[in-house]
């Protein structure tokens, strides 16, 4: 059976102000009616039911979580005490799904990707899951790369080494490449057979604790204790002193890049990771003067300008290539092309130790 | 006695988003710590009483009014139907003062002008008013021209014809200008016998009202309609019925103009009429890039910026010559060169009728 886990750990400063510890890209609705986390489950919902979609998370979003996605069961809702990197936060996933389902297939999924259609998506992950269930391979889906991408990682393929199911090919994985300098980025998307890393993963939740075994025998071990105490009043407890014991690593780093047996399905759906303000403005529809707007705006003389500021309104004079964010209590103006600085400016707010901010 | 009359009806526009139409710029601390209308009554209260002191404003206005102003009896707080310029708000004033006071002089003031010191203020104040008193004179305060501003009017006084009173001398008024273009401008300010016209007057009550009736007979016979039900019940049906009737005149151009026996004072004070965001900037407080910020500010490759933004945080990247406002429901970014364009911006919100906004 087919269990969904979505990775919703983050914290994600780029869309400060919008953005707070407790309110991360993937609990809002910065597109779409809406959050992220929201899309992303019901994207999965003719697939999975409620009792098989998991969610990895941390004590601070906890609630915001249960909050919108009542009909997942609570406890399916995991909570992390400490944010250890991708690798601890699947293996937590895979016991739990394992002690309901030992021959469950996983789908690990961020929180916080924008997809459509919908269907599409629910064909590839159908056919990785089937061919993960049947061969015990790692399946990972690869975008197919629109621009030399600086920001990601990559997965170079071997064309003519796959396993079929449906419509899709799962083609041999030949390398995992860290995120590449501009050359780089322009050498792999014109040779053709890499992919972006979208850091989603299907596999059978005994094959990936396997691997955890074999690839992070620390882990593992920690992995285990954790096990003995499921459903257990000493669960925790044990959670917390493993979690801090552990060291942070991301399964990409600290598994697929060991195991030979990983394959990966090119995508044939749209995809955006939405990792910035600029993004935003790119996927948000826009006026004849190139202006895009939430909420209610006056813009005299400006163009090519997003405003995010649901339930205000924005008298903006002059304003070219801008992008300006609005909320209660916090203000953001910065030009478009200076979008990821947002990053110093939280910096700059964790310096000041304005946490009310944050 | 000396009575103070403060003119509290504006409208305000060029504040907005800060002043609304029911907290124009006199009701808001935009500069300093209390509001224009308190910094107003503060300034003479050396002078006069709170019973002395008296307040023209409307009743969308007036709650706040009542709220600032707690010491000022309920009474002296008079509340016009309609606006309908300062001739019948003035008019209005000078009955209630003389039922008290028959030989009252009233001194006219606006509730949103910055003036420093108090005491060269009130100075001008008692010497005029003596003049005033003792002479049946209409004396004007007149500010010494610092710049070839279009934007007010100018009075024009014969050097050598005075009346005196303590270190001040009220000169005969030669010509009220109207507000003049930037040639015109240039030379009034060379020629030295142009002031800026302030709008404060400051006369018997006695006086003003048989000034209107020689010069606004209409307006003069509504008066004594109202005059009648002073401290009756049919009082508020009457000024509502005479001021719907009355044509809104200002008592410059309605009986200042006209009359002959006028005098103006030269300031001896600081004075700033605030009447744009630029104004805000330039009053305020700079740090070593030349920003100005009321409220918390991260400003990055950011110059010569107003930031106003009381309890929120605004971050900022780019910012060159910029006005920034932000409350709780609305936002303006303009360059400041184009301050003034926040009034298109109010007509705009009028014209989309976004009331909730204005």
């Amino acid at each position: 059976m087919l269990h969904v886990v979505i990775m919703a750990g983050g914290a994600g400063t780029r869309f400060w102000p919008r953005s707070r510890t407790t309110t991360p890209k993937q609990l809002l609705n910065i597109v779409g009616e809406t959050t992220m986390i929201q899309q992303t489950a019901a994207r999965v919902e003719s697939l999975v039911k409620p009792e098989q979609t998991w969610v990895v998370t941390n004590a601070l979003q906890a609630p915001e979580v249960f909050r919108q996605l009542p009909l997942v069961p609570r406890e399916n809702i995991l909570i992390e005490p400490v944010g250890r990197n991708t690798a601890p936060c699947i293996g937590l996933a895979a016991l739990h799904i394992l002690k309901k389902d030992p021959q469950a297939v996983m789908a690990v999924l961020a929180a916080d990707h924008l997809i459509k259609p919908d269907s599409a998506f629910c064909d590839t992950l159908s056919s990785a899951a089937k061919i993960a269930h049947e061969s015990h391979a790692c399946i990972t889906i690869g975008i197919i790369p629109t621009r030399p991408e600086t920001g990601y990682g990559y997965i170079q393929f071997v064309e003519n080494e796959f396993k079929e199911s449906g419509n899709h090919r799962a083609h041999r994985v030949k390398t995992f490449a860290e995120k590449p300098n501009l050359e780089t980025a322009i050498n792999f998307v014109a040779a053709g057979d890499f992919l972006w890393n979208s850091g989603m993963f299907i596999w059978r939740a005994d094959t990936i604790v396997k691997l955890i075994e074999i690839y992070l025998p620390e882990l593992h071990e920690g992995l285990m204790e954790i096990e003995q105490t499921l459903g257990t009043t000493k669960y925790d407890k044990t959670l917390d002193r493993v979690y801090h014991k552990v060291k942070g690593i991301s399964i990409d780093y600290g598994v697929m890049e060991h195991t030979k047996d990983v394959y990966v399905i090119p995508s044939s759906f749209e995809w955006n990771d939405v990792g910035s303000w600029e993004e935003v403005y790119h996927l948000s529809p826009k006026d004849a003067t190139g202006n895009a707007v939430m909420g209610e705006a006056i813009l005299l003389d400006s163009t090519n300008t997003l405003v995010y500021a649901p339930g205000k309104i924005v008298a903006g004079i002059g304003l070219n290539d801008y992008i300006i964010v609005s909320t209660n209590d916090a203000l953001l103006i910065v030009p478009r092309a200076q979008a990821q600085d947002v990053k110093k400016i939280v910096e700059e707010l964790q310096r000041r130790k304005k946490n009310e901010f944050l």
